[in-house]
C-alpha cells in the first residue's frame, strides 16, 4: 500500500474531522428550522397517532445533547433536569415539561456552547476516549471516540426529526 | 501542532473508514429488520396520516442506494426502474410498485453487493471524488469525496427509519 506523507494524512484527517461536524451542523440546523416553523400547537401534538409528541422528541434532543457536556469532559450537564423528563421517562407519563419558548432556548444555548468547544478541537482530541468508556476497553477498541458519537448522534437527530417532519401541514 | 508519525496517521485514517462504514451498516440493518418484522399490510401504510407509506419509502432507501453504483464508479444501477417510481415521482401518484417481497429481494441484493465494493476499498479510495462532482470543484472543495456521501446517506436513512419505525404496533 502507498504510504502518503504525513502533512497529506494530517490533512485528510481535518477533513475526516470536518465532514463528520459538518454532518452534524446539518442536521441540528435542520431541527432548529423545524421548530422554528411549526407553532406550538403543531410541535405539541403526536407524530402519529398513539406516537411520542414533536414536545418531547425535542426535549429529547435537547437533553442528549446537552449529556455531551459530561461525556466529553466539557462540564456539568447545562440542564441536568432534562435528563430524567426526556431520557428516563417515557412521553405522557405525567411529568410536567418545560414550556416550549424555554425548551427552544435551552436548545440554542446547548449547541451554541457545544459548537464553540467543537471549534478548538484538534482531530487528535476527536480520536481521544470519551467518559463512558475505560482507558482499558479503549485500548482495544479504538473507534469508541468522541467522534463516533458525534457520527451516531448525527443520525439519532435525523431519526428524531424524520419523525417531527411529520408534524408539519396537517 | 504535534504531528503524528505517518504510520499513526495511517491507522486513524483507517479508524474514521470504519466508524463511517459501521454506522452506514448499523441504519442499514436495522432497516432490515423492521421491513422483516412488519406484515404486508403494515409496510403498506402511511406513516402518518395523509404522509407517505412505508412501502413508498423502502422503494426510496433502495433506489437511493442503488444510485451508489453509478455515483462511485462500480457500473450501473442494478434496478434502473425503481428511479422513476421512487426518486423522481412522490407516492400515490399511481405509478405501480414492485411488489413487497420482491423489494425485499432488490435491497438484499443491493446492500450485499455494495458491501462487497465497499470491503475493498482504502482509505484513499474512499477520499477520492464521486461522480456528480467535477475535477475542478472537487480541487476546490475535497470534502466532495465518496465518504461524505456515505455520511449523508447514513443520516438519510436513520432519517426515513425514523418515520418507518412508526408503523410498528399499531
Amino acid at each position: 500500500m502507498k504510504t502518503a506523507p504525513a502533512t497529506d494524512q494530517l490533512q485528510s484527517d481535518k477533513l475526516f474531522v470536518k465532514m463528520a461536524i459538518s454532518a452534524w451542523q446539518t442536521y441540528n440546523d435542520r431541527v432548529t428550522k423545524l421548530v422554528e416553523k411549526l407553532s406550538d400547537e403543531a410541535l405539541a401534538g403526536e407524530v402519529a397517532p398513539g406516537k411520542n409528541t414533536g414536545t418531547y422528541l425535542f426535549g429529547h434532543l435537547i437533553a442528549v445533547n446537552d449529556n455531551l457536556f459530561p461525556l466529553f469532559g466539557f462540564g456539568e450537564n447545562l440542564y441536568p433536569e432534562l435528563g430524567k423528563i426526556f431520557l428516563d421517562t417515557p412521553d405522557k407519563s405525567g411529568l410536567k415539561f418545560p414550556a416550549i419558548p424555554e425548551l427552544k432556548k435551552y436548545w440554542q444555548n446547548v449547541n451554541r456552547k457545544l459548537t464553540d468547544h467543537f471549534t478548538g478541537m484538534t482531530p487528535e482530541d476527536w480520536l481521544s476516549k470519551h467518559n463512558s468508556v475505560s482507558a482499558e476497553d479503549f485500548a482495544k477498541e479504538p473507534h469508541r471516540n468522541k467522534l463516533n458519537v458525534i457520527l451516531n448522534r448525527t443520525s439519532h437527530q435525523s431519526y428524531h426529526l424524520g419523525q417531527m417532519t411529520l408534524l408539519e401541514k396537517r
